[in-house]
């Protein structure tokens, strides 16, 4: 009796999620072939241990497609036609339209893992990139429902989470959740910039508030201007009704609505409280919101705390006030050490509140 | 030889920032009366330890009114003509124009400390509020050096830290860095609230970057109407030239105008990385950024080898990745413990990368 071979992969593209793929695949008892435009990269990939082999593999029966989103059809087409004719081909472009459209193949089912790292490059990969993220697959008619669930099968195995979705909708999800919020805060940061270079202490005044809404924009532009053209129809219109939701708020401002701000801040309030936590059983899950005085030390103080009376903290973020240094520390903790937490933390002075999170 | 009397201080409205008030000025040795429009709140102030007495006290000389808004310009009037002749008043007021063009008297000197606290009330009030918080005081031409100079000295006496400006500068700042951020969350947050009713995955693909976009829409309402209205001329100027430099980028959008993309989002990127941090001595400062999976537990378990290798925290956040369950621990720490750090985080398999913060 002989153990049977390896499943066969390949990666096309070895940066920071192609390389992670490869991470990933190999632990998963893949052999995986890869190649990049850039051949120093595929050596570093290998060097990496995301590969076994540098090069084309014929007998891949999973094809990634990680390049910039502006080379995946063409790769795509090459793959499906030169490939093994039972492989399965599919991509991680962040946007999806333009490539399903041109790529409405049987054997391709388009994907964007909803996963990044501050590090770029394929010396940024890791075998964990896509534990917990959220992996959209764009199946279409046409997709050859076996070839589906094999690249379902692969992104499970990964530990991410597979939601099905047709791309245009995937295309306006992004625009509404990522896209425009990185416009605005890149809008927001830059027109503080302005007025703070007139007025030096302008930036003194800047609290907790205006640090989360601009902090997106710290990251690398890298890809955006790509993602931006590809889903400039999604971003234009969602830019549109923000601009409109931003146009009411300002007329309800200059003519004294104050009940209409007031209806328009509850109501986002609410939906704000509601987003639902990144815990894996919300049902068994417990909101902890303890004020605390913004300054060093709080977080691990509160987190010792915690440790000491043997809790476990599932998600933790903070709160900043909008103003001044006063936050609130936001912890998600398993119903059943609730008790413990809320006395460990008052016999520190701490005046925690609870909160059931919605199932 | 005798003790020379308290120092005697007076509070007109003892809810969060009158109580917190009271609290500061009875640790630095104030004899504290005050009034609120309701007794049982005047009372409980009383009962919390941020009053000596309910009721005025003809001999304070130095008034703090911190009423709501809109009951400023009252109250400061009234005290300024019945109390001692030598007194100085000043008020808490989150917008300035409208109190100081009112009140443009040479013993009233308008002022806004920029602290709160998730809690509401009396009860939330913390002597330690106003610790590290900017103070922004607003004296005019004809405000009295005398009476400028003891509000400056209280003010700091709380641990605050005190700019002046003029009323209608301050106004137009924290347009900018509080009011309209605020709205605009709320605005984001509502489209994607009304988005997600139609298309149940939409919140599902909300990262750490919209979360953070967000995270002040969730506070409360409270004063933020009153604060719209009364500084709805520099919102408005705000929200104009946002919708301006959101419709900017739409049009790069639309017309595929990639370099002016990359442009913004570069100049956005350089401005938020040298948003200065809320840092003692930034000069003797490091920032560590170290790229951590965005799950439970990491948090603690960077701040607890950071503390085994006794390396004092000074100040911390989380820059969520834009996509996915990655981010960045961003930590500034004392530079001589820069080495230990490097050491401590590198041991345990983490890859942290340094900058000296700028002075």
């Amino acid at each position: 009796m002989t153990e049977s071979p390896p499943r066969r992969a390949a990666i096309i593209g070895t940066g920071l999620i192609g390389g992670s793929i490869g991470l990933a695949l190999r632990r998963e008892g893949w052999h995986v072939s890869g190649v990049d435009r850039d051949q120093h990269r595929a050596a570093r990939a290998l060097h990496l241990g995301a590969l076994d082999a540098v090069g084309a593999d014929p007998d891949a029966e999973v094809i990634f497609i990680a390049t910039p989103a502006g080379a995946v059809v063409e790769a795509a087409v090459e793959v499906l036609a030169f490939g093994a004719p039972d492989s399965v081909v599919t991509d991680v472009a962040g946007v999806k339209s333009p490539i399903v459209a041109a790529l409405d193949h049987p054997r391709f089912v388009g994907g964007h893992p909803m996963a990044g790292s501050e590090q770029e490059g394929v010396d940024g990969a890791d075998a964990r990139l896509f534990e917990g993220a959220t992996w959209v697959l764009t199946p279409t008619a046409n997709t050859d429902p076996s070839a589906y669930s094999r690249v379902l099968g692969v992104v499970t195995s990964f530990g991410a989470d597979a939601v099905a979705m047709p791309a245009a909708r995937h295309d306006g999800m992004v625009a509404m959740v990522s896209h425009v919020p990185h416009l605005t805060a890149a809008a927001l940061m830059t027109l503080a910039a302005d007025a703070a270079t007139e007025q030096a202490a302008l930036l003194r005044l800047a609290a907790g508030g205006f640090r989360d809404m601009t902090r997106i924009a710290a990251g690398h532009p890298g890809i955006w201007p790509d993602l931006c053209l590809d889903n400039r129809l999604a971003i234009a219109a969602t830019l549109d009704r923000l601009m409109d939701a931003v146009g009411g708020l300002r007329t309800m401002v200059t003519e004294g609505d104050r009940a209409g701000i007031l209806a328009v801040l509850e109501r986002a309030r609410e939906a704000r409280l509601n987003l639902p936590a990144r815990v894996l059983h919300p049902d068994e899950m417990i909101e902890i919101r303890v004020p605390v005085p913004d300054r060093p030390g709080v977080l691990a103080e509160v987190t010792t705390v915690l440790g000491e009376g043997n809790v476990n903290i599932y998600d933790l973020e903070i709160a900043h006030s909008a103003e001044g240094p006063r936050g609130v520390l936001v912890l998600a903790v398993d119903a059943t050490d609730a008790g413990a937490a809320i006395s460990a933390l008052s016999g520190r002075g701490y005046h925690p509140t609870l909160r059931r999170l919605a199932p």
